[in-house]
């Protein structure tokens, strides 16, 4: 498991073991259940338990903002921003060339076909701001082009906290030339 | 120095007295003549020869964009980006309360009274993006408030080459709001 070494798999084994806390039946049902039950929602490809997952079928959201990410993880930490109230929409991947990954392996259909049903106002691409996110961000807004909707891209600029010393020339050039008017 | 210990500082003052191509006379009288002749330009406070620095003298620059940083140093990395071509306005530091740092500290009036002289169209605020950037560039937008002149701020958002994932959850809503239209 990523973050678990040997002497820490050996520590886990025994407390659960030894340890009055431990409930290990508990813990084996559980990621039993979730290995079950979790599968990608048929919508945007976040994690979910029935068919379509907790943001795509919740009424509060706002059905008028589309983000495409290009994993479903990546929903987690936008999400934990807590300022974005719409919707979301997983790639499952990005455009590499490098690793043979092209439109085509992508969720792109998908896109199009929920752009057709749900209209949204606007479709932000929060994508990286790596070689293989400006390709899919590239490619993304040809494609969009011609539908009558906003599309705008996340910032891309100095991080929170960061003063201009700790940025690389290519991050504070792409701030400089992304300034916003105050 | 900075990134020098005992056991460097050791082995350069070995090299200096042993080595055929150490030339310990001319780097002294080069730090000597460094440390005479280099002084803070009379108009942005970057570091200078003469009176006024290269960067202020150059009519190769653009006159009409003035790029307002905290310190002198934070020119160097700009400069390395190779794309800004206007001219720049070192404040000496920034508003920090708890430093004791008010506006009076800084070289705002002569930033005032370079408007006046040479009317720039647009001021771009390249402060850092932690809190006492942030007062730093309010503070300025009030000031600058009723002058007839662009006033903006260098983006913040996603690092270059970044991902979703490396970027924490204040940068990714500070990337969010400042999305930008394709």
């Amino acid at each position: 498991m990523p973050g678990i070494g040997p002497r820490s798999a050996e520590r886990i084994a025994l407390w659960m073991n030894q340890s009055r806390d431990a409930r290990p039946l508990e813990i084996a049902a559980a990621i039993g259940a979730a290995a079950e039950t979790i599968r990608p929602c048929a919508k945007c490809a976040f994690f979910s338990i029935g068919p379509i997952c907790e943001i795509c079928s919740d009424p509060a959201r706002n059905s008028e903002l589309l983000c495409v990410v290009e994993q479903a993880t990546d929903i987690l930490p936008l999400e934990r921003t807590g300022v974005y109230r719409g919707r979301y929409h997983a790639l499952g991947g990005r455009i590499a060339p490098l690793d043979h990954v092209g439109p085509d392996q992508l969720r792109i259909p998908e896109l199009l076909s929920r752009i057709d049903a749900e209209s949204p106002r606007e479709i932000i691409l929060a994508l990286g701001a790596d070689v293989e996110g400006e390709a899919t961000a590239n490619y993304l807004a040809d494609l969009l082009r011609e539908k009558s909707l906003t599309l705008t891209r996340i910032a891309q600029g100095i991080p929170a906290g960061g003063g201009l010393e700790s940025a690389d020339e290519l991050t504070l050039s792409r701030a400089l030339s992304g300034r916003r008017q105050l």
